[in-house]
């Protein structure tokens, strides 16, 4: 038995997601059936997250057990042959035993693209939150500024999602701009259910002139999801790296 | 009557180029219907150049004769509802009867994105050429330096293809590098068919190799589309802006 790893970069537009479900196609799926067809093998993929519909991986990271006897680094080339060009196996290589690609994680990069103009893009659909509102950027930046650090995060979690802790710690909140496209990266130890896309949401609200953005630290402390803003659309989220 | 000049943005990747064919769903076709579907008249729109099959663009430009009384500026707002998403009228507003898209253009800037990496991107696919290849970057700038200027570009041109001079000015070729991606800006006066694309593949084969850098005054003096590079694909080219 041994145990392989996965870098996968994936246009999430036509997938519900990464994680198997009934009648739907999903990311996870597509793999285990090219995997399938490579080594006979019905595996188990294990991502570090189930990303949603439309959200899209840079570099997305799984591992699976197999008894095949392909060398680790060929994994990619070969999977790449089988799969549809809007997944990508970007590298492969076989791992210990222990790893696992969700709980030895130890933090995660996201990117969300934001396109700021009086009309969509055609070139980004798919790919980036459609704004039309003038944004009020250096705003936008005071409020990102108040995200790194540890905190309860229960204001920033989609309500209705259950986990052990909502205290997370967030060691980078970058926004940049240019031209008409605001890019966030947002890294930190790990994000509770929608916490990105919600914190994208109030950042935007704040560009808008809905939220101020000394109200950050309050909203943070209220621990109410009904204190932030909304939460934004899946196209603009990328996973963009996963720690170990 | 009165001419409306449109901007156009699109993702080639679902047309047969930009113009009307016979069994094919072209972008003029696309927007020509959107217009009857707004005005009940069947317009001629004239574009400042044909875009290939999959070739993209950010800025192209159209006029077309109208009898309706719909201010120029809400051609936009109307279009973009009838429109697919794949295809945004960036702006709209009503010219002199003499402005023609083609005939008045004075000028364009195309740009063309290579992803240079050992695997394909899904984010990019349709939207860049992909290069596996490791190139050799700064042997492509120093080819690129050599495009500007007044030349016969009978070497860049289409084999088949006729216009009454060959004869061009490029005004800028900038080759930058972000990472894995490749950016190529080149505006110039006018463009022989395929003139960009042969420019790219050129490009690429220096930075491969099979070409020297310092042989592409040789290759232009030539006037010898055999001496030139391969013809790169058309899904990395893009139409920024027409200059009048």
């Amino acid at each position: 038995m041994r145990n392989v790893k996965l870098i996968i970069e994936y246009d999430g537009t036509n997938y519900h997601g990464w994680q198997t479900q009934k009648n739907a196609k999903t990311v996870q799926d597509t793999i285990e059936r090219a995997i399938k067809g490579l080594t006979g093998e019905m595996v188990e993929l294990t991502a570090s997250s189930r990303t949603d519909f439309g959200v899209h991986a840079l570099g997305q990271v799984a591992n699976f057990m197999t008894n095949s006897s392909i060398p680790g680094d060929r994994f990619s080339y070969a999977l790449n042959r089988l799969l549809p060009d809007d997944i990508v196996i970007k590298d492969s290589q076989e791992v210990s035993l222990d790893f696992h690609a969700r709980f030895r994680s130890k933090g995660k990069k996201y990117r969300y693209l934001i396109y700021n103009s009086r009309f969509p893009s055609a070139i980004l659909r798919n790919r980036a939150y459609h704004v039309s509102y003038e944004l009020d950027f250096e705003s936008m930046q005071k409020a990102a500024s108040y995200f790194p650090g540890t905190h309860d995060f229960s204001s920033f979690r989609a309500s209705g999602s259950s986990v052990k802790t909502s205290v997370r710690t967030i060691t980078e909140a970058v926004l940049e701009r240019d031209d008409k496209i605001i890019s966030f990266e947002i890294s930190g130890n790990g994000f509770l259910y929608n916490m990105v896309r919600i914190i994208v949401g109030t950042l935007v609200d704040v560009g808008m002139g809905r939220i101020d953005a000394d109200d950050i630290p309050k909203i943070i402390e209220s621990l109410d999801r009904k204190r932030a803003g909304r939460t934004a659309p899946a196209e603009g989220l990328y996973l963009v790296e996963v720690y170990y």
